[in-house]
């Protein structure tokens, strides 16, 4: 399904939510937003009938993710054949404390994106993957480091997943209450929650006096 | 499959990684603390044959798992029958960067629970989740807020997950280059990564003059 930049991806009974219905989100800006923010990502697929969820690396690149592996492990595996699908990211934000129990909530976005991943064979698609992965973690990272060369390259498996089923789900803003709780003496509102990087440990044998590189830096 | 409360997990085929064995960890302190520290999970589960991947709430008591949903959600509903699963959970605790590019890695400690998730019906068992479920996220706030009524409990579900087929996966410490890379020019180390909660921010109907509970002010 090729769609226009500016479109939204189109819901299907897989990515429409049973409930909450107005949670769910299919523009791009959002979905892309939301898959840019985060790179850890949870991969589930079936074994034997049974589900595996994994966490694992991703980056975006257009209406494409990308995921790496060892050639050996189990999905970069089943993946030269077409590896059924679904790629989670979640943003947790915040805890809603409401005045009742059932009410309380979690702030959150959530991209869901379903599909057949398949292995990445042309060189030059693998080694933009590649540095997209790094960049997503660490923006400007595939410029400083020393790349695979050829057995390195030969023992790293690349899958694609293209964005086509795919949606978001976004939770925010404050309590909701029933009327006749608010009087009730519980103290309600929201707990932000925030993931941040700390300064950055130098390896035992790294130059503790080397500058940081400016992508390290950066505010 | 009962085990005493010190004995390890047993490894099986789905709980042994394909590689890097010795990431995994059987013992159930090391298990119990990763599931301890989160609130939020991955549940993985099949629909149609295809993965399906959702964030959601959990909360282990002992050696069981409790989720809760609408009862109108899809996993909930399959559940009444019994619906394989499979619970990831996942802290993220550091950037590891090495000076090649496929040396790099990431610290995290992970939780894989495999099992059939089941119905809780018992109304005991199912207030003790419910409670577990609030005090997971805000240790203390299941004494502090009004309990469910019996509509709201007629709308809510709660699923278990013994805890059998689980292992945890755990990667920390340093970098780990190739010694001929070490005098290359690229910095090294780890950059930490924590998640925090900032300060509560009372709801618009929420007197804001009233102190916070401690539970959330203690440190």
């Amino acid at each position: 399904m090729q769609s226009s930049p500016g479109a939204a991806y189109t819901a299907t009974p897989r990515t429409t939510p049973a409930r909450k219905r107005d949670r769910a989100r299919y523009d791009r800006a959002t979905v892309h937003a939301i898959l840019d923010s985060e790179w850890i990502c949870h991969l589930g697929f079936v074994v034997d009938g049974a589900p595996v969820v994994l966490p694992t690396m991703y980056a975006r690149v257009g209406e494409r993710l990308y995921l790496h592996g060892s050639t050996g492990s189990r999905p970069m595996r089943a993946a030269a054949d077409g590896l059924r699908v679904c790629v989670t990211v979640t943003r947790a934000e915040g805890i809603v404390l409401a005045r009742s129990a059932v009410n309380h909530s979690v702030n959150y976005r959530s991209v869901a994106a379903h599909g057949t991943a398949r292995l990445v064979t042309d060189p030059g698609e693998r080694a933009l993957a590649m540095d997209a992965l790094l960049d997503a973690a660490v923006p400007g990272r595939s410029g400083d480091c020393r790349p695979p060369d050829a057995k390195e390259l030969a023992q790293t498996a690349i899958v694609r997943l293209d964005l086509d089923e795919v949606a978001a789900k976004v939770r925010d803003g404050g309590v909701i209450d029933e009327p006749g709780d608010v009087g009730l003496p519980h103290w309600a509102g929201v707990i932000p929650m925030t993931r941040s990087l700390g300064t950055p440990v130098p390896a035992a044998d790294q130059d503790p006096a080397a500058p940081l590189p400016p992508y390290l830096t950066a505010p």
